[in-house]
């Protein structure tokens, strides 16, 4: 039954030869790999305003500087990651990179900071989405919509996490049209009021939306100035993800990948900049009472509440949603890869029915629904943990290319160490601004956490060492055979259960046999040995007084007794264990099977002989 | 670890040889067993109010004549239980004197009836304790405490529960103390009160609280009067619990115990009908603004805010928490006795560490926990559910004793006839208003639960039945020796974990050892294959594909086909199982072993062995 409730939710299992890796054109890699990059427009532009705003309305005219430096930034890593894709035609991700080039414990790092920056894209990319869809109801007339946010926000992450159980086929056409959707309406709307302002009467069209600024609650200052441009800075998070799926281009696959990010950083600083020039123009601000967004309010002001708007706003809740779903693709493959290296448990790298990593992606949704329901589904309030992540393995991804270059020293090594140590001094600068900015607002957690997560991975890799170690073979001699078999037999009554155990125990050890009893009711207790006789099959029965109605303890004394007695023999401990025809009807007996199964395995090493005797009915 | 939080929490476990049975005198057995039903009168009068305001404040002076008539049952069901006290010197709960004098299912129906109660028992009373409680602290000054009446019920329940796991003795000092204390000081206040009516200015003592009526919002009728009635039926909870205690008592058991039965009707008639007119004379209504209990607004009018009337407070609260604690001796014995019975599992009749029911403690702490939650603490909410139980158990307890007359014809069975059969028709005819008037608030709920509790209780009997028959040995032939042994050897690489098993197969079964291993990897499987000629003891190997990257299925089929190939012998499954050092290592290693075990023994019958290899860090 459970069963068959699984096949429905996520659908038959797959074989593994139909393992295939699909080749993607270079449009639809940018619909597939870009949800991520491309979705942070919808809440970067807020996130500066909001921190501007501390400062009164005057402080807002900084959000056009500031949003120049993020888009520089942005074209230097873009250029950097051009490196590391040729560098790594079979997938570059922080991990990897560190790793091979600065060492472990830098690998781990950024695994540990990319793990966490995973989670925070999924809980931050469905809250925005979850903002977009509620701004959209609230300007249609149903504005209590936003109370369920945290809702729906957890059912789209549950939504989410059993489409890739199923296994989300990386193809384009769910990926294309959203995010092409998107791209073409946001760029469209800039067009269209870039148009206006310059053709139409600029005064009659833009009418700033009425700002209702707070009185100015901190100075301006080159605190608040970085701060902003901290904030700014989740612009960036996903422009590493086209580096990690270089294998799934077509061939050149390099080639063809360089481009794509090219193209797709392209997008991005076009809509970045156009969104963050839009505000400053309607001055559009983060509107605390009614939770509308900025992208929300600029769509509405420019093309009224009508088709043009409603699209705009279901494409942001839609390619927010996609980009959750790219960090479902990121963080089980990377989990899979800190797997098979053993620094996280193995079932990490089984591939599931579907032959996707259930396990990770099972882990990322429980993670990111915590983080969703902690926050209250609020964006903007999860910022601050977000991003770092992301800088801690651009900064050790480009540093670890620089030694690349510097070790092999291939064709165009002197420009390529150039280009990844300006993207390597910048996003390190970049990180300590975020770091020192981002401390007191929650970035602390992350910084606490990272450390953390590396000496998880440390210990579960010192422990899968420390097996493999101890069950090697090359320091084993010969195991000695079985001499002689001694056989305890533990009953629970006189009962058809009990023969053929009795009968087992006979001929596995027909010399050595005894059946022990635990005596918990001394009416019970003369009743068996009464009939023993007739039915204990000549095996020797002994009781076990029990002064505290416990079944295990003297059970483990006696076997220890009987253990110590024979020395180096095979003790066999048999268990007849009667099956109930269905599986509820285990709740109606005492599990004491299952207790000394166990307790015997695992706690006593002994070798515990499960006989069942399966009732019919 | 986990052991030992428990010994913090329940204490040591104590040897069955120190159980015993302590006699209690009646002035001890009177506080032990009473505190239930004298409890019931903090809320009895105020149910009556909250039920008779409907329809407006003329009709509160209905209170008086109902409240005799419910005094007038008291006697008659006190007298009637008399009777079973003196027939059932070994206790007489409604279980055991329906199903030996009517039958079985009577007898079901009496003890599911009792099983709801007890647990609406502990829900009402836990509340009703928490609404004294927060009344006191309210007329302190701290109204906002009963913002958080759930968190403290739930409080209650949790601490009264693990008191009752550690084993309560039911010894006087502890419920001696409160219960006379509660009972004192209400017949104090009820005396002062009566004392200044009489002697001092009646106009200037006596003002009643300004009653602030709601409108009169149902006509006054005989329906509105009978649910009154129906409503004050709840001060006869907890009359029965002395018959079903009478072998707690000194000798001679059934007169000392019927002694007290008469002393605590009478103590409770006095209290009830004294609450009552107090209630009537000062104008006391059941506030739904404060929530202050109509007990707190007479103390504080009578005596006003100081010593006594906090005095009066605790010893309410007191008084119910202990009320409480009766339902947590009488449900897991109730429970115990059906489970003797084959009528709940079998988990119920063992007693735990300290000689406790600890199952039944714990049922009952989880069902009326989930009701504190469900009704948020509010016990005159509750009150339609309760009551209909006891009075179920009533009418049968009494029909029951007068079957037992009309059979066994005991001297003065004409009396007894008499006095069960007024008993008998008044409870029924009680029982009738009840499930009439409560129906539609509630009662439904209890009347759907019974027969499904009926239902549940024959459908576990059946189930053992079913069990018994099936394992009897009297259709049994003596079993066949068992012929010739197969064993098949699980292996999941070639380590030191297999070894001991691949030995221990061969002694068992030297003519017929195979070993398998499941394909998943086809380069380990490989590797396998060449380390097998040195390491694998001379065992044939045997690898099994698996398309679908599944272990357990293959594994089944080939187990499936092997045992079907050698007929009626015996197919012994080995398991080689390492085992880690410490327990929490087991996350990081797949449970195969288990499932595995599971699998084979509870689904194919198979015998398994489990061979363990004990990793030593």
């Amino acid at each position: 039954m459970a069963s068959s409730f699984k096949r429905l939710l996520i659908g038959k299992p797959i074989a593994t030869e139909q393992q295939h890796n699909e080749r993607l054109s270079k449009v639809t890699a940018l619909a597939v790999f870009s949800s991520d990059a491309l979705s942070s427009v919808a809440y970067a532009t807020e996130a500066i305003l909001a921190v501007l705003i501390l400062a009164g309305s005057q402080a807002l005219g900084l959000s056009l500087p500031i949003g120049a430096g993020i888009a520089l930034l942005l074209v230097v890593v873009a250029f950097s990651y051009r490196q590391t894709i040729r560098a790594y035609p079979k997938g570059g991700g922080g991990y990897v990179v560190a790793r091979e080039n600065i060492g472990e414990n830098a690998g781990l790092v950024a695994a540990a900071a990319l793990l966490i920056d995973y989670v925070l894209t999924v809980a931050v990319s469905i809250s925005a989405g979850v903002a977009a869809i509620t701004s959209l109801a609230s300007n249609w007339g149903f504005p209590d919509l936003k109370l369920y946010a945290v809702e729906i926000g957890l059912f789209c992450i549950i939504l989410v996490t059993l489409a890739n159980l199923r296994g989300v086929k990386e193809s384009g056409a769910i990926f294309a049209l959203p995010t092409y959707v998107f791209v073409v309406s946001i760029l469209l709307m800039i067009a269209f009021a870039i148009g206006k302002n310059l053709f139409v009467d600029p005064q009659v069209v833009i009418h700033p939306i009425p700002p209702e600024i707070p009185l100015a609650g901190e100075a301006l200052g080159i605190w608040l100035v970085m701060r902003a441009f901290a904030a700014g800075c989740t612009a960036l998070t996903g422009v590493e993800a086209i580096s990690d799926g270089v294998p799934a281009f077509r061939a050149p696959e390099s080639k063809n990948a360089a481009a794509t990010l090219t193209g797709m950083v392209a997008l991005l600083v076009a809509m970045f900049l156009g969104i963050t020039w839009l505000a400053h123009v309607h001055g559009a601000v983060p509107n605390e009472a009614t939770h509308e967004t900025v992208v929300s309010q600029l769509a509405r002001t420019i093309f009224g509440i009508g088709p043009v708007y409603v699209m705009i706003q279901s494409a942001t809740a839609l390619i927010l949603v996609l980009a959750a779903n790219t960090a479902y693709a990121d963080f089980p493959r990377l989990a899979s890869f800190l797997s098979r290296d053993r620094f996280l448990p193995r079932q990490f790298s089984s591939r599931g029915d579907r032959l996707v990593f259930s396990n990770g992606i099972l882990a990322l949704g429980a993670f990111s629904a915590l983080l969703v329901v902690i926050f209250q589904a609020n964006e903007i309030a999860m910022l601050p943990l977000y991003a770092i992540g992301v800088f801690i393995s651009f900064t050790l991804s480009q540093s670890g290319m620089i030694r690349r270059h510097l070790r092999l020293k291939e064709p165009g090594w002197r420009r390529g160490t150039l280009i990844n140590g300006l993207g390597a001094i910048l996003t390190a600068v970049v990180l300590v601004v975020l770091s020192v900015t981002k401390f007191t607002h929650g970035a602390w957690v992350v910084m606490v956490l990272i450390p953390l997560l590396v000496l998880l991975f440390r210990s579960i890799h010192g422990h899968y060492r420390s097996v493999a170690d101890q069950l090697s073979l090359t320091t084993a001699a010969k195991p000695k055979p079985v001499r002689r078999l001694t056989a305890v037999v533990l009953v629970s009554g006189v009962h058809k259960g009990v023969l053929p155990a009795l009968e087992l125990a006979k001929s596995l050890a027909p010399d050595n046999v005894t059946a022990v009893y635990v005596n918990l009711d001394q009416d019970q207790t003369d009743r068996l040995q009464m009939r023993w006789c007739d039915w204990g099959c000549a095996v020797p029965l002994v009781v076990l007084e029990s002064p505290f109605r416990s079944l295990i303890t003297p059970l483990m004394n006696y076997i220890d007794e009987v253990g110590g007695r024979y020395g180096d023999d095979e003790l066999l401990v048999i268990l007849p264990e009667f099956v109930p025809a269905h599986w509820w009807e285990h709740l109606l007996h005492n599990q004491t099977g299952l207790i000394l199964r166990t307790a015997l395995t695992l706690r006593k090493g002994k070798v515990v002989i499960s006989v069942p005797y399966q009732l019919e009915r």
